[in-house]
């Protein structure tokens, strides 16, 4: 296996050459091309897709699981739309900023560049194999995929359409790499192979992540868990903060940037909570409660753990902790929080720009609901990932994530002194 | 040791976070303080830096690394020069960019903010030790500093004038965080305090850097080498081309960005080289040419290996190698270079700018040595260092480069639909 990861890895970085000067038209008429093919394609991928969903039925993988590696007309009309809406983002590379002229005349500036190979590893959802590559080709970078292995089928089968486009755009369908095996060895080579790949991805669950951290000599971006907060300061506009504290936690509990800890000031806590927790109890959400929320709102019998605190429940649960200042809010992110997003409902000046200054998180908010957290929904188009790590990226990541910025100097024979 | 790296580590992760929002008014006046404090106190650091040349002699160190371990009086004013320079330098901590509003209403902008523990491991030049805290308290991120073992006791003395003046300054001297030990498993134990350090920038040897690359948990940012090329096209104005290329190898042949191999185009090979390899040659540069190289010069007498290509001489000696086209050149830079900074001379626009568009690296420079790729000459100040792999930073980073934006959020009561 050692070799085929290398020459993998060697092929996409050599193809990824001629696509980092490709043109933006060129690569925005290929992806519509790609998505025209995936529609054209769509009963040979459902026919590859049933062979997993067979697999994982006679291997009992639960009912949520199959869903998520079902491929219906709906997931395939949605991956060509994605691939779609990329081509119709603006196209980062080969930018120039900051050209200034220094003393002795240089012109010095910075042109955007795509990164080179990006390896991403993904788990279940066969849709981010066409996700992965329409990002990257778009931000001009060659790609290897490492998906689930209950999709080794329908991820094949998406790839093999994507670089048949490839070659019939005259292009080079090594620009897409797709690892052929499913062992956690081919990963642990892969990790290896910092020459040839520029950036790891990956994207599952927190051992998935941590496997990736520990043995990886490629930069990794990636977030483990989203443990976000609201905190309802005793300036809230109350209305503002059952709205936006309803909707972070029930509108869709199973993401990333939903809210599983409320904290609230103790000042408006017996005004606030009773309506807030029936609220909530009316939309199903089990609430585990601090001491002191649990005697304003004695309905609530689960008492919070030390464990909960430190909870992405991703489900219809959350933990509820009376504080007394927003010190002893800003405390209790900062110790059980996961740098993701947080949020404060306020009418007070001070105190929410204290909040957004001082609350070290990749997203913070003032009176808006965590579930904005999101590539599309600041404007980034189609998202890459979320970093939580505050190296590269911090925060949602769209396709000038997956770019960076060298130096280009214009000089007239300028010799250092 | 394991305990200890940790509560080293989570005090600086503590003490940094009164740094994070401290004004730019107060982390100048302290960079002045130490400077001050580091002039005052020359006697005891001179004192403590006998004992590690006493050793150094003992142990046999080459004269060349004792000279890079002497803390004369000319470094100490250095060294507190350097940090004044630092003080002057423009925060970018607390910027914000970028504000747009959003379709509902919801303002999302980018706020700078510190990374948050920076470690930084590095050899044998104890003034490396007072330019790593000013870089780091400039950009509001707490440090924590591990120097070569030969500079012990001079690291030691440093780190204590300057912790007091943190301590007189009313601020936590665990903002500086010093490593009491010299054995590498200190090294390996930190490497794995992901959760309390947010960055590694090792300096020193390639050995080092693979070391901590291979072990780290902890994003790197570094540079292995400097394999700087120049091609001289056959348009370039042959004048400057003698020029720039006598000065990126002979002004200081001893750093990451003088250039170890020249590339000629056949074209003007037969004029340009008889001339410019006398000029080296006056200079003292030893020339290892390729074939046609040596037969168009027949007084050089030594041929360049395939080891030579990929060399980082660091000294007067120079590879050369005639290319028939720029595309040669372009592939003899993909294949043999380091990311690092890369030149090209001619009077040709269209060539010029497929060099600075193709070539990967992270500086391109168009007539101009390549000796300007430092972060002083363009303009950043003070630099961290130099980043060759293509994440957070590439090319000369400076004190931005400590720092990354996350997403700050005004909303008025926005929830999602």
């Amino acid at each position: 296996m050692v070799a085929d990861m290398r020459a993998i890895a060697r092929k996409a970085k050599q193809a990824g050459r001629s696509l980092a000067t490709l043109g933006s038209a060129e690569k925005s008429a290929v992806l519509r091309r790609m998505a025209l093919a995936l529609r054209a394609k769509s009963e040979d991928l459902k026919a590859q897709n049933a062979a997993d969903l067979e697999k994982a039925r006679a291997d009992g993988l639960p009912a949520a699981m199959l869903d998520r590696l079902t491929l219906s007309d709906k997931v395939i009309q949605g991956m060509a739309q994605a691939l779609e809406e990329i081509a119709d983002l603006p196209d980062p590379v080969g930018t120039i900023t900051n050209m200034v002229r220094r003393p002795n005349g240089l012109m010095v500036g910075r042109m955007r560049i795509p990164l080179g190979v990006v390896a991403m590893i993904y788990e279940s959802r066969p849709n981010v194999t066409a996700d992965a590559v329409g990002l990257c080709l778009k931000s001009g970078n060659a790609v290897i995929l490492r998906g689930g292995s209950e999709a080794f089928h329908s991820n094949q089968a998406i790839v093999a359409v994507l670089k048949a486009t490839l070659t019939e755009s005259g292009m080079d369908p090594d620009i897409i790499g797709f690892i052929p095996v499913t062992d956690r060895a081919a990963i642990m080579e892969m990790l290896k192979l910092e020459d040839d790949i520029d950036l790891v991805i990956p994207r599952g669950g927190e051992g998935l992540i941590r496997t990736v951290v520990e043995n990886s000599r490629i930069p990794v971006l990636k977030h483990y868990k989203g443990v976000c907060h609201i905190f309802v300061d005793r300036d809230a506009d109350l209305d503002k903060a059952y709205s936006i504290c309803h909707n972070a936690k029930v509108q869709r509990p199973g993401v990333c940037n939903a809210m599983e800890t409320l904290l609230v000031d103790a000042a408006i806590a017996e005004q606030f909570l009773p309506e807030m927790v029936k609220r909530y109890q009316e939309s199903g959400v089990e609430i585990r409660g601090c001491p002191r929320t649990r005697n304003i709102v004695p309905s609530i019998t689960t008492a919070a753990t030390e464990d909960d605190w430190y909870a992405e429940f991703l489900d219809l649960i959350l933990a509820v902790k009376v504080v007394d200042t927003l010190e002893e809010a800003i405390d209790h992110i900062e110790r059980y929080g996961s740098n993701h997003t947080e949020a404060i409902i306020t009418e007070n000046y001070s105190r929410s720009m204290r909040f957004l200054k001082e609350v070290d998180s990749s997203t913070v908010l003032v009176n808006a609901s965590t579930r904005f957290s999101d590539g599309g929904q600041f404007g980034l188009g189609a998202e890459v990932g979320i970093s939580t790590s505050k190296v590269h990226a911090y925060g949602p990541m769209g396709v000038e994530g997956l770019t960076i910025e060298k130096f280009v100097c214009f000089g007239d024979g300028q010799i250092r002194q």
